[in-house]
């Protein structure tokens, strides 16, 4: 706790520091200060700062200096074409340039096209390629994250040869940990660790000592698959290749940690119908938006149950205790139909749902149904029973929850499974959409049952 | 594509390969082929094949080959014990103790104390007492995933010196990316990267290019903490330290990436009141025993629902349409509240939430309730007006459904961040249970108003 608090007390202390040799146009303080930084810390004071003082800033830094804490600025997408602006477009530019090609590649793609445009124009035309190389990739793909500052060597050389590469290209690649072996024609043979060419005999070979079986994605693949390949084999690194096996980039393992906070956050987001719940909404009408396009649907499907049970009027009309267990029978069919989904939908997500597996799945998620249904209509029985002496009415209410909870189940499998067929993302299905769709059923169920067997229930 | 069909087969075809050599006894072929695959392809065969072809494994291979693949192995914790208990005793102790400490502590924790402590007793003592050391630490903390594998080096040395250690200690060392700086005392005062250790001068000294403002964390420490400082700061090692900050051992990225993706997906498993969504079922039973306890707790709370609608019996029998908007009203409540629950539970897990901005975050889900709740209101009154014609029918429903959502929406935001003030997990209030509280309460205000204005309803 202690070493806690002396943290955080470095950090205000660091900010006022920084803040007074703003204020006194005290560069050199300013430089001393703030290049002693971590660029995450420098990158929180720069955006805690007002637009003129960041001013100050870019005449205070170089671009490459800028761009070292830029590469991990966290505001909002929108928030990218404005702070650029502040810029002059070629120190803009330059300090794009100066960044690592993906990252550079994500900052333009949050601009408007016509600033992105504006920048390429100016940058160097080396660095200008590189970054139009990547953005041509989808978004969600291996290739849309991969950069291309990897460090690459051919088999026949030796360890000296390679270690003298990988000093020369060591400031600018974005890992020095893997060096990736490469034929003539740039496809990819072989990996070899750094750790592995430290232990080395200076004049082994590089070909007898690499590995030659090199975990690889295509570029087209999703980044969830990269990231569940980065994860299962533990690597910091991952090659990108295209389909004849050319290297085209690597994926860091840094970009995977995002991918996989990303992926996460956003099945939960969906779970709850909320969009992004990680961007945090600064007013009411900000999160009013993003929550009412769902509300309103489940508005409206709800209106849809209500009308079901407008059908039953008379059947309500003359044993209006059913109405008791109605938001039971919904709830319940709602609960199971969700923690279905979720597994479904995890299941797909993390990939240990095989196309095969599939339908057995939904078989053993009908089997759960069964059993929960079943001993949750059992527990109903007897509960209803107990508190209003009434046998049949518990049966109809505990044969509705048996039904229902089976029901529910199977649709909260189905729905993603199928989904996922129809190349739409199973996530989609949240568990509100779910469950009101559940409502409906169950109250089907219910009333029907009721209607059918009304003789037994007027007394 | 191609490439990736082309793996499939290579890995079907190894899999051939390898059984064929255990079937005819065939070691050399058998070691040549097992030993030349990823540690995570050696643990998926491992755990494909039968115990009794196991048990060859075990005469082919040496412990320490075992124990490179059985760091990474996916089996259930409950597992762990009977596939150990495959080898003898002595074996299975040098297997471990050649793992890395904080794997094999992850190991003997998820047996019982007896076994553990058994093969604990056979261990080196060197290696036992590192494990015993880490058994302490308690669950979800830093120092329970952290490792002592690391290397350390003293201020007053040169690279040269440094890079000699770094060689001789790579082997062992669970990273050697990072080497961390300690002064006599084992206290940490720096840290350097291989990176800048390999492009400098090999005569220079350690304390002129060591980075002396370290990211660490105290051993105490949440694990949650240690995976947003590293994803944060994009780190591959982070120190864990004692309150006097001496060095007890380092967390590695691949750790974090595995408790990042076991955090999110707790959060997730929660949200919709399931246990533990990512360990799959083998059969409905297992299924329906992890998601019972949820159900069965529900049902009693929707018991509870069921007798509060049987309260307002009197007016249900006199204006039975009060029935046809419950699972209306009962289902928007709950849906909103799952949305600001998932708003909240997230906020205070990624610690975006910091302890000041609480409760402007209660205000702004206020004032985000009451837009939803009045849009919603609104919507219900014109479509029960143009539906049913009836006006007073729908400024009820619509008001109760302002008020519910209202209401909804301040429980979904209050719940979680009380439970963490008292130290609860927010997360375990689950979408189905914030749901059925919500079921609850606007049930309450839909037939508190009716009861209170049942002479406009009678007509």
């Amino acid at each position: 706790m202690m070493a806690e608090m002396n943290q955080e007390e470095q950090d205000q202390l660091n900010e006022e520091l920084l803040l007074k040799a703003l204020h006194d146009d005290n560069i050199m303080e300013f430089r001393e200060e703030f290049l002693h930084l971590h660029p995450y810390d420098q990158a929180r004071f720069y955006i805690k700062i007002e637009p003129d003082e960041r001013l100050k800033i870019y005449r205070y830094l170089s671009p490459k200096e800028v761009s070292d804490f830029f590469e991990v600025l966290d505001i909002e997408d929108s928030e990218y074409k404005d702070i650029l602006a502040e810029m002059v477009p070629q120190y803009a530019t330059d300090m794009l340039s100066h960044m690592y090609t993906d990252n550079a590649v994500d900052v333009l793609n949050k601009l408007d096209k016509l600033q992105a445009a504006s920048y390429l124009t100016i940058m160097n035309k080396e660095s200008a390629q590189e970054i139009k190389d990547l953005l041509h990739y989808e978004e969600s793909t291996a290739g849309s994250i991969m950069t291309t500052e990897y460090i690459a060597i051919s088999a026949n050389q030796t360890v000296r040869s390679a270690m003298h590469i990988l000093k020369n290209e060591a400031p600018t690649a974005e890992t020095i940990y893997y060096v990736f072996v490469i034929d003539d024609d740039r496809r990819l043979v072989g990996v070899i660790s750094l750790r592995d060419l430290i232990i080395s005999n200076d004049d082994t070979m590089i070909s007898e000592i690499m590995s030659s079986r090199v975990v690889s994605i295509t570029v087209d693949a999703d980044q969830e698959e990269a990231a569940n390949q980065m994860r299962d084999y533990d690597l910091l690194a991952l090659p990108v290749v295209d389909f004849q096996n050319h290297l085209l980039g690597i994926i860091t393992v840094d970009d995977i940690i995002d991918v996989i906070d990303e992926e996460a956050s956003d099945d939960y987001s969906k779970l709850a119908a909320v969009m992004d719940v990680d961007t945090p909404d600064k007013n009411p009408f900000s999160a009013a938006k993003k929550r009412l396009p769902w509300l309103i649907i489940l508005l409206f499907l709800g209106m849809f149950t209500a009308s079901l049970i407008g059908r039953f009027e008379d059947t309500l009309n003359q044993v209006s205790i059913l109405a008791v267990f109605i938001p039971l029978i919904a709830g319940m069919a709602g609960n199971t139909g969700t923690q279905a989904l979720a597994v479904a939908v995890r299941g797909i997500a993390t990939g240990e749902l095989e196309e095969e597996s599939r339908w057995k799945l939904v078989l053993r998620e009908g089997g759960t149904g069964l059993i929960t249904g079943s001993i949750c209509g059992l527990l109903v029985v007897i509960v209803v029973y107990l508190w209003k002496g009434e046998l049949f009415l518990g049966f109809l209410v505990g044969i509705s929850i048996l039904a229902s909870l089976f029901v529910a189940t199977l649709a909260g499998t189905l729905v993603p499974i199928i989904m996922h067929k129809l190349k739409i993302d199973p996530a989609v299905a949240s568990g509100p959409f779910i469950t009101t769709m559940n409502d409906l059923t169950s109250i089907l169920i219910y009333f029907g049952l009721a209607t059918l067997f009304m003789s037994y229930l007027v007394h």
